[in-house]
């Protein structure tokens, strides 16, 4: 795995994570395009099962990590002994030194375990009754800034569509950059690298080019993250969340415009909207409805 | 339950689905906005509870007989002798003729169940054995006139955004739109129709907002149809498992444009892409990347 260098940015190069197929256009024409990769991923704790992942497949260890992690299924205090991927047969395997503890855990979590959306609501609202989230300050020119630049940032998005992609920033500056076809990997990805390099979450911000539904305030909060910021939409239930939390929630970025429905009291207006640029249309990220 | 009269429509004036929320905009002004609702719904067949999904909440007796028909654990011969949704618990039961045979696939199911992106791969690939999808005809006019139907009508997406849309048509008519917050739910609540009202699905096409995914593809498979048209992008295994299948596979269609990847025997092009007009910028429905 590696050191903890900031920043990590998408790596549309990588021959691993995209595909060029061939088909046919409106035209008729043969037209060649550049394919996002979907590849199974399947995640044990100690000796049990846990889930299998759709996955584009970078960072498997890191996934694996995050994933238990906002499940809850690893605690902050676990000491993981191992985290062994096998590219063959698509597996990782956490080891954590206490292995007794989850095993109930874990089986009550799995029984239950569904997949309508994504997750299971019950167990997921279990791990918040402690959570309390930090004052911090939000500033609108950092939101300004991380926007331009994530939107501008080489990506696999950029290159080929049908991926999400969620960051991990420090004030004005995106720190950890992750993609996947599935957003809460996406998101389960930075908290996999934050509990293994013992990031801290209080001064942190998260974007993310999804939804903010109930499931990505949770996980936000999970993770300790006091603000969650998308060019995307609400549900009713994530505001709730939100505010119940009291996790600032920021949507619909685009250009100089956002709204704000939870946390206002980080907000501050530092600029002038006005003298925000209006986006490329080269690097417009489509996205409202999803 | 409604009976099967053509179309089925969103429902953008049902108070249920939306709920207006106060925030503060970019400038700092009040603003409020309508915000689409998100709920739990446990689905339950016969004494098994299966799964809690995250659903906007119209349809939820379709949503847990297209969930259950998707995940295999309804079959198409299956006589289902009641559908109890009780609001106050949010619960659905769907109770069957034939208990006992569920019972130990269903456990199957739950064990090896989870959520990373929303399904089970294996589990899901198991009922794909015997499927054949058969011959039709695909007009590149209809494309074009489900695509501008499909966007111009009045639906939760246009007034809240963040929800998918998925479309049940048949030749260049929509017949059943159904919206949800997970995308998934969208295409279930379409199978539960169809089970329900005993649809044929060899004449029909599937539209969907959302990303072609191995699970689209697999879910579309599942429920028979032949074609399976977005104005999202692709994922690598989506097209992969749609030629396995000989499923259609239209993905990337904006105004004239689209991309077929798959199944480009069935596909008729009966029209000048170049007669067709721009998509008007008002109902341009964003998603590129989703």
């Amino acid at each position: 795995m590696s050191s903890p260098t900031y920043p990590i940015l998408p790596d549309p190069a990588n021959a691993r994570l995209t595909r060029l197929i061939e088909g046919t256009d409106h035209t008729g024409a043969r037209a060649q395009i550049s394919v996002v990769e979907e590849r199974p991923l399947t995640i044990y704790l100690n000796r049990q099962e846990i889930v299998t992942a759709m996955t584009i497949g970078d960072y498997p260890e890191l996934l694996a990590l995050g994933f238990l992690r906002n499940q809850g299924m690893l605690l902050a205090d676990d000491v993981v002994t191992g985290v062994d991927y096998d590219d063959e047969i698509e597996t990782v395997v956490v080891r954590t030194q206490r292995e007794t503890s989850y095993e109930e855990k874990v089986q009550k979590k799995t029984r239950t375990s569904g997949c309508a959306v994504g997750t299971v609501f019950g167990d997921m609202m279990e791990g918040l009754e402690g959570v309390t989230l930090p004052p911090a300050q939000l500033r609108t020119s950092w939101l300004y800034a991380l926007a331009r630049e994530i939107n501008t940032t080489p990506s696999l998005y950029l290159q080929a569509g049908a991926i999400h992609g969620t960051v991990l920033c420090h004030q004005d500056q995106p720190l950890v950059y992750m993609e996947d076809v599935g957003r809460h990997n996406a998101v389960d990805k930075i908290a996999g690298f934050m509990f293994r390099h013992n990031v801290p979450a209080a001064d942190k911000i998260l974007y993310t080019t999804g939804r903010l539904t109930s499931e990505m305030v949770i996980k936000t909060a999970m993770m300790g993250i006091p603000v969650l910021a998308s060019r995307s939409g609400f549900t009713a239930w994530g505001v709730e969340i939100a505010r119940q939390l009291g996790l600032t929630l920021i949507g619909r970025m685009r250009g100089q415009r956002f709204i704000c429905l939870s946390g206002e009291d980080r907000l501050l207006r530092d600029i002038d909207p006005a003298s925000v640029p209006p986006e490329d249309g080269k690097h417009r990220r489509k996205g409202a409805g999803q």
